[in-house]
């Protein structure tokens, strides 16, 4: 039988919170190892870039990366957003080793082909180096990933933190009984957006599709929902959506996905 | 017989030069394996903090680290310096991994005591992990070290990258024979600081007490001295200092430390 792994991601709502972040890390820490934390970089990056008089421009709702705004994207996402991660988990006793896909080959991405927009810097993965990453999880570590890959070829690529971590989940699979944790602000999948109760405690693929065609789940939650069917179509064990308190012991309510 | 190690480290000047960038870490491919990279951050975190208004102080000519120039140093060093190199070796084929001395809990240290200066995030390092740095170079990568460090307590701590190398190069020569390189813009230390010329290629500890006594080695060059002194001590094999040509294959002008 297959060990267990977590993977959890966490998006920009928990980072901009100190005080909701040190929640999440507790959290995260007390969970069994091995396990994996995949963060984005939100709107510090946003704010960073404004403060450098650097603007973001966005086409189709989607933040294009010119070669100044991955400046700002390896500075917050890989350095000060990062870092105070792993600074605070090794306080919490869990032995972080904070990572982009550059480093140790971990993920490999090619620049998003131009249709009709060009992302800039935008990197889709083609492969995820599963291999070096069982050898740290072996050792005890606890990779944790900023949204940041590259092409092999000196190039930085910022890449979706979603895809990042179904795609580290879909790799690991291989070796480990994988549960992929999506954070987000809300306690799940709502089936009235407007009310915080109504979690959708189970979604199969069925139901997915009848919740696409009534538009309960369009626009952000969609990408989301997508890695997570691909994740679990490519042997991942479970993928959940939530809060951070999903990551309790015991029972909670947040969503959980399955073929 | 222990196996080869070099460890290199580069100052601002190399990292400023993009030019001259891309010539050592060409150089720095080369060398054999095993090999660690040690990078300060130079003047590009001055230039940074400046363009958001955060000034730096200086007292006795260091630099005081309050917690608005460390999260610049964060930005810089383990962001937008580290991750760029990274990326450029992956590109060489050198499988290089990004790390601060929180990473992996490689580097521990404390905040510097305050006696007439507060250093302010300034860490003294007490611990080098070289069981971990040693299961990474097992695995053929190739550990690249921004000046961060932590106190194990959720603080980083801007640290100075000469020390980093001397004190990686100290608990690494347990394992390996270690050459440990100071890359600065100079040829080496020189007899007559106006002529570049003047190199002196061997330096032992009478000479450079002889050094310190006619004043030929003072200000900058006397932590990077004691550093190298410190570390041929604690059974570092080689030091040698010069600029980044002496990493070529064959002889060349540059200075080298016994004892």
């Amino acid at each position: 039988m297959k060990p267990e792994l977590s993977i959890v991601k966490i998006g920009g709502n928990v980072i901009e919170n100190t005080a909701e972040l040190d929640i999440f890390l507790e959290l995260f820490s007390a969970l069994d190892s091995p396990k994996v934390l995949v963060h984005g970089g939100g709107k510090k990056a946003t704010e960073m870039g404004q403060k450098l008089g650097i603007s973001s421009k966005m086409v189709q709702g989607r933040r294009v990366t010119d070669s100044e705004s991955l400046d700002v994207a390896l500075m917050v996402y890989a350095g000060l957003v990062n870092k105070k991660i792993v600074g605070t988990l090794q306080a919490k006793q869990c032995n972080a080793l904070g990572l982009s896909g550059a480093d140790a080959n971990l993920i490999q991405a090619y620049k998003r082909p131009v249709k009709e927009v060009d992302f800039g810097l935008v990197g889709d993965i083609s492969a995820v180096n599963g291999e070096t990453l069982k050898h740290f999880l072996d050792l005890d570590l606890v990779p944790v990933f900023c949204a940041l890959t590259h092409n092999q070829m000196g190039q930085m690529l910022n890449t979706n933190a979603d895809t990042i971590a179904s795609e580290l989940a879909v790799s690991l699979s291989l070796s480990y009984s994988v549960t992929l944790y999506y954070c987000f602000e809300k306690q799940g999948v709502l089936l009235d957006k407007d009310d915080e109760q109504s979690v959708i405690q189970n979604i199969n693929w069925q139901l997915y599709q009848e919740l696409i065609s009534n538009k309960t789940i369009s626009d952000g939650m969609l990408p989301k929902m997508e890695n997570s069917f691909r994740a679990l179509r490519s042997e991942v064990d479970r993928v959940c959506i939530g809060n951070v308190s999903m990551l309790r012991s015991g029972p909670g309510i947040y969503t959980t996905l399955t073929l």
